[in-house]
């Protein structure tokens, strides 16, 4: 006989992201696809001399189990700084997550059932989609534009579909399109969500990363009915490799989320908690992060420049005012997927947009990422991708 | 409005180890409780010897992402040390977890739908338990005895239900009760899943730590139809705050694994994994694991001893041959539940026996965990306990 699998693993893709990832191990190809912090910024140095003083003082309690809720200090800290992003709580409110892509799937274990509506963006981070797929959700994308989910789209899909359970938005620099949501716009999804009675997960990775423009407060900080679930996490403002993010939420999904957790990994790993709360004791991770700002303004207006230069003119892009992405629309009838076997022959790669699109979408939108390539690969890599395009016109 | 969270969540406990965990975090509490490894004999040197060397050769790589199947030289050594304990597989057979108990929750996403029936031992490992409860299914519960699964048992309930899905064991010094499987018993529940194609979880944190006898090799090392889905941890043989455990698997079963860890979390931590890898490297592992066999040879024997010197003579106890526990059978009507109340105000820490068993089960047993407790603390713990015992008869 042979084995049965769950029928939700038919229903999963390997997260297209990863594959090409894995594609683009070979050294000598320059990759836009990634969703990677540039790894020379890592704050390497003082991270060593941070572990090296946990290994030092504390390196028993560092190799030990511990609490499922996280490292109490770290927990301390990262409520300060979430008061420094206007959104007030404290370390009671807080669960450690290994990595926030976690929050994403103990959101599903926490509030999905089969058959049941998430609400999204459309288009938006796949690996989000995955992680609900395995809780035989379905998708209700909801239409976008410069300032965030449409609200009159939201109000008419909701009246004709009763089975809508979450509500999950990026709405900073949002993952592809790099747009941010307006301050109406998360007022009106969260007086929705009021009405509906529907959680909102917010998945906030890239809100630090602003590189012009106004801060606009998480939709947590306006949350007086305890409606929002925020993730937050330390992979694009400190390192990824350390799998670190947080979630806060009320009470009562906060216990739940604790419960699941035990489940699925017991706690986020010791080691990697007490290293970045010594990291955060001895260094100033605000001026690490204007470094980072720094670096990736810089690189975003100059993959903006050479796309002007080199894309045709048919291909339209906006300037995201922060976050790791451009999202590129290329005339219609472009299959970006075709287009990347020729850009990998070519040793260049990028994300091609349809994995973006919960319940399929256009096939031509193309993902750039511009935080992890130098100057000198940003300019090569959009030269040989406009040769390409221009060739399949 | 008021939101819905998901059934599944009313069907979860919080681990009753976990809570019982967090009430001895006070310092002056001797617990019993836990299932740690000694933090006193972790290689706190070595492994500080080790990140020092990663962070100088390789520190940016160790904060970046990698890739969800993990660091190819760690997964090459892994396999390497299957072969010394049987178990023929090569690095493409391995998987990096977040820890062994996320093979579990992994295991649940790629094997079980809602009502389907987990074959366990009974008693067993309650936070798998609660792993898989979070795909809704049921528990068929297993009679053992020193052997391991009545075979008799296992093929009359097989026959009676037919929704069984997967065989979960912790076949080698199982947790709660010490036992290990017969030869015998391992090749008779390998023959019953391939006749009724139920694939195996074989959970096995703690096969290297044996105290004394023979080797047995894992259920896997006999598995020649791709039966077995093998998970191991770091854990125990070095130290849990790294979190770190591995799955093998045959190729489907492993890829599908892969998948649903993307959702999950992405990858295990790139840092913890190169410090495995280097320490590794670096220091002996076999050599580390018999200083840890030669301690908690020790502490097994004197907590046995002091057992049988201040428990009342009703209460039963076999001595495990390896492993973190000893399974203590007190008076019937016994209940270890309030035992504990009383206990704790005393400060000395258990876990009561009824959260292993998975449809409910006798209150009269206790689990003792004696890898975490020094000479001294096992003698007072145990003669605390055995006169609260003593009161309560």
């Amino acid at each position: 006989m042979t084995v049965r699998y769950a029928r939700r693993t038919t229903q999963i893709d390997s997260s297209i992201v990863r594959e090409v990832l894995k594609q683009c191990a070979q050294p000598d190809i320059i990759s836009f696809a990634g969703g990677s912090p540039a790894p020379e910024l890592f704050p390497v140095k003082q991270l060593a001399a941070a572990m090296e003083e946990v290994f030092r003082t504390d390196g028993r309690a560092a190799m030990a189990y511990s609490a499922t809720d996280g490292y109490l200090p770290l927990r301390g800290k990262i409520a300060s700084r979430m008061k420094g992003l206007g959104t007030s709580c404290s370390a009671d409110d807080i669960m450690m997550l290994s990595g926030s892509q976690q929050g994403v799937d103990l959101a599903g274990k926490v509030f999905l059932e089969k058959g049941d509506l998430v609400v999204c963006e459309n288009p938006t981070y796949p690996a989000a989609l995955n992680a609900f797929r395995a809780y035989e959700c379905e998708f209700l994308t909801i239409d976008t534009d410069d300032n965030g989910m449409i609200i009159e789209d939201l109000e008419q899909k909701l009246i004709c579909h009763d089975r809508a359970r979450l509500i999950y938005v990026v709405p900073t620099f949002q993952n592809p399109t790099g747009r941010t949501w307006s301050e109406k716009r998360r007022r009106a999804v969260l007086d929705i969500a009021d009405r509906y009675g529907l959680p909102i997960l917010e998945d906030d990775p890239y809100g630090e990363l602003r590189y012009d423009g106004e801060k606009v407060s998480p939709i947590k900080a306006l949350d007086t009915k305890g409606l929002v679930t925020y993730l937050g996490s330390f992979s694009k403002i400190l390192c990824p490799g350390i799998r670190l993010g947080w979630v806060i939420a009320e009470p009562t999904t906060l216990q739940l989320y604790n419960t699941v957790k035990q489940g699925a990994d017991l706690q986020a790993g010791t080691l990697v908690q007490m290293l970045t709360d010594k990291f955060l004791d001895e260094n100033d991770l605000d001026s690490h992060i204007k470094t980072l700002q720094d670096a990736y303004r810089i690189r975003r207006d100059l993959m903006l420049e050479q796309l002007v230069k080199y894309f045709p003119k048919e291909c339209q892009c906006d300037c995201p005012s922060g976050g790791l992405f451009l999202w590129v629309r290329m005339p219609e009838g472009f299959d970006t997927k075709r287009l990347l076997q020729q850009a990998i022959a070519e040793r260049v790669a990028f994300v091609p947009g349809e994995a973006f699109f919960a319940n399929g979408g256009p096939e031509n939108r193309m993902r750039l990422n511009f935080s992890n390539a130098d100057e000198e690969m940003i300019r090569a890599g959009m030269e040989k991708l406009g040769r390409i395009i221009h060739n399949n016109l």
